[in-house]
């Protein structure tokens, strides 16, 4: 048995700190991550500081299988990641001639000058491999470890296509969620915590939700990657539910 | 004049590193703090497991002016936050008076037993004050300059009502957005790039949009204190904007 691999995020940017965008690739990269059983383990968000990106991401390549990173490798003055993560694992960075030759004729062919600002899309850390992007052509890259990939949503979707063969896999985390209307947290906490104990190795969140007040209600979700233990503690769970004199809807997922 | 004071944001649970739940907290607490002067300057987002949490908020709390948490502070056994954050200050912690006389009352108004589960609400570190929760009562706490709030967004704004109170404040940053219809990061980098270097303490961002083939462009954001200089860049960035032949559209605003 190898141990699970783990994974980490390092989203780059000051528009999320600030407020202004509101992040959707944690959720993105988790959503792939899981069948292949990598478990997102922690994230951060730094500013667009050459200083705050080295030391985000060699605090979390040290830590985790793998590291994914978003943002900052578009054209603007103010995209520093290739730089950054050269300098992170202590390596020169240059022009990627497949990166170049690929940026020209894409450029060519949409009759766009390839300015000396697009050109710098073509740089990558020494020793990185490219990461297709069949969104908007210009590639990410990974380096060790450290997969990066572009900031903009659509085009993390696109290069997240080019990564699975990379990975290597553990076992999947399913999870099943028993969701009880009307249902308050205080009022299962203690049976949870019991069972719990009982079902080691397993987790068990508790979720509450209350869109208004006819519609709230809490969503309990066990997690873990023994199946058949965690069909046996699910039909506990509906029972708890059923105990309160509500009736549990069950949903089997993989978050 | 005093330093700017700076914030970090400390996310806790494991439903948002599973890419079940969207982070919107971020988001709540970046604008509540625009108006004080006060940017956050890191993010990070932890599991329910206290070494993790004690790891994160102590880093944050020694490198930054304030850390707010949140998540973790209802009655589920798996949320342990207030004995993480006791742990990270490394004091005691035990049911606090105040809280838990608040919690019988409202537990006694609603007609709900006052559980075991739900008594661990009114547990804190020691020295800690109370942070008022005028949505579902049970409060948050500061400690020191750490502050831990709920996880649930509806109960995160309703207790930043009683931080602003308590914070020192900087001054305030302004933004200026130039957003450019059909416009390509490519074609302006260079030009934003010397803004940058003229326009030296402020900040100068480039965001692409893209929704359709037919709606697409790049958004501008000069960001500072200094007011007339901020005036000053704006015109040169719509002016910028302009030769490219595109009219551009200007929002002043705080993010």
């Amino acid at each position: 048995m190898t141990a699970q691999p783990t994974a980490a995020i390092c989203l780059i940017g000051d528009e999320l700190l600030s407020g202004r965008t509101r992040d959707v690739n944690v959720q993105t990269i988790a959503k792939f991550l899981a069948p292949y059983g990598i478990p997102v383990k922690e994230v951060r968000i730094v500013s667009d500081e050459q200083e705050r990106i080295v030391e985000g991401v060699n605090a979390l390549r040290a830590a985790y299988t793998y590291v994914f990173t978003t943002g900052g490798i578009g054209p603007p003055h103010d995209d520093i990641t290739a730089d950054a993560i050269a300098a992170a694992f202590k390596v020169g960075i240059d022009e990627h001639p497949e990166a170049a030759a690929l940026l020209e004729a894409r450029y060519k062919e949409m009759n766009t000058e390839f300015t000396p600002a697009r050109r710098r899309m073509a740089r990558v850390p020494h020793g990185a491999s490219l990461i297709d992007n069949p969104v908007s052509g210009a590639p990410g890259f990974q380096t060790g470890n450290v997969f990066t990939l572009a900031g903009v949503p659509k085009i993390v979707e696109g290069m997240l296509g080019d990564i699975g063969h990379r990975l290597e896999t553990g076992a999947v985390v399913k999870s099943v969620t028993v969701r009880g209307s009307d249902l308050r947290e205080g009022d299962l906490a203690e049976a949870l915590s019991a069972l719990s104990d009982k079902y080691e190795g397993l987790s068990i969140g508790s979720y509450p939700w209350f869109r208004t007040v006819n519609d709230h209600g809490v969503a309990l979700i066990a997690r873990g990657t023994d199946e058949d233990r965690l069909a046996q503690l699910s039909e506990e769970l509906a029972a708890l539910v059923r105990g309160q004199g509500v009736n549990p809807e069950i949903i089997q997922g993989e978050l």
